[in-house]
């Protein structure tokens, strides 16, 4: 499949996901085995200090690491979460953040993703987070797709 | 503390999570050790099945850990996540759903807690989700409050 | 099948388990969804301050999680640990540990645990770790049993 | 400190775990940061199916995590797991594995360190788990040492 095929195939999947538009994140770049996906910040993402709330960079982190799963699954499979670990590296401060998802191994029934969190301020980019992340692949008999 | 004082403190806090009033959660019950957060289903955290997003859901559950390791903590100390671990045993399909924490062993610098998340959908209560997080207890001194 | 067969069964597999032995590690109950492992400790288990290794608690629990996942498979499947994340509640000191698993959900191609950790010493009996884990449901066509 | 002289105070602590001896492993490489271990197959850490058990995996790439985040503390600190995560990518099949720890944060309270573990049989080597763990920094005071 052609880059920009695949891209397509992800960016379709990713645009059913109402909570990445309420976040306000987009799909900035798919490669095999490799998305990420981008974030500003709002006081709407936020936790009680004013820094991006723990649980809005594990959502892009999951959705980057989900993605980067499906980028290696045949096109009649569909991706679900089974189970991911984030440890908080630094407070999320920044104007905005990426978030990147890079296949480890790629299973017949599972795919096991790294992650990582990114803040950006000016010219500053801090890792603020890092994901392990355990994918299952779906089979289309379930009627789930992407 | 009496548990008016204990749900007014949390509730402050929660007050300034940017992130609860976007996804639409609520605080729902503070004991010490014990807090409960509703979320309703809506579109806008939807993954693209159709199910809520497994961010949205380890969002309120990372929630309900902070706020139930805070409530053991003394009155000049923050919380943190330092990291956490989901497991998603079910697809979040539900009217709404409630996030609960526990905490497990409440330490001088970590405390240890388990999350769960249940899906209601008129009678039938399923759980959705289990989590384990470690919650920092930061100090006053860094200036940041609850 | 009769809880005899079924505790059989699990020593049965238990007992191929060289790591087991090393350890000095025993099978105490089995249950359908749920299995003890008891080790003593020993200078042998140890990290460098005396307490029992995080790796030998980690180990008899993961033991646990798996067999307490086997239980619940058809005969021509073995399980293999997925992944597994355990949280240190204290320092595992005691004359014995007794490790348990716990199946939370047992589907089609995973199960997921949760396991404890408890350190035994006289009358007293203290959690020392919990655990989530992943296991796999492994077909038999792979040639690998229990 | 000199290269030889972390060595010396990693290898100091490392002696003092009875479970490195019982597993056959060997501190192989310190550097700030990072430190690898040894450990030579044998039925003596086996698991059912004949490969090394998950939980002496777990157990060389948890010592590589602790013993790399000591590298980066001061001589009066100690270092204790507070809780760890592992995949395993791989079945552990290998004339010997090797365990690397390197620190992703090292911060005043806790230390964020990944860690991997590869199979090596022959001319091939491949990476058979990866785990995230955080390390406590744990004062003199205790009366714990290294």
């Amino acid at each position: 499949m052609s880059e920009d095929l695949l891209f397509q195939r992800i960016a379709a999947s990713f645009g059913k996901q109402g909570l990445m538009t309420t976040l306000g994140a987009t799909l900035d770049r798919v490669t095999p085995g490799n998305v990420m996906i981008r974030m500003p910040f709002s006081p709407a993402i936020s936790q009680q200090h004013g820094f991006a709330h723990a649980g809005s960079i594990a959502t892009i982190v999951d959705s980057a690491c989900g993605y980067a799963a499906l980028t290696l699954m045949p096109e009649d499979k569909a991706v679900l979460t089974s189970e991911f670990k984030i440890n908080l590296l630094a407070p999320a401060l920044g104007t905005h953040f990426e978030a990147i998802g890079t296949v480890l191994r790629a299973g017949r029934r599972v795919h096991v993703v790294q992650g990582e969190a990114w803040a950006i301020q000016g010219e500053n980019r801090k890792q603020v987070a890092v994901m392990l992340a355990t994918m299952m692949v779906i089979d289309g008999e379930t009627g789930l797709k992407s």
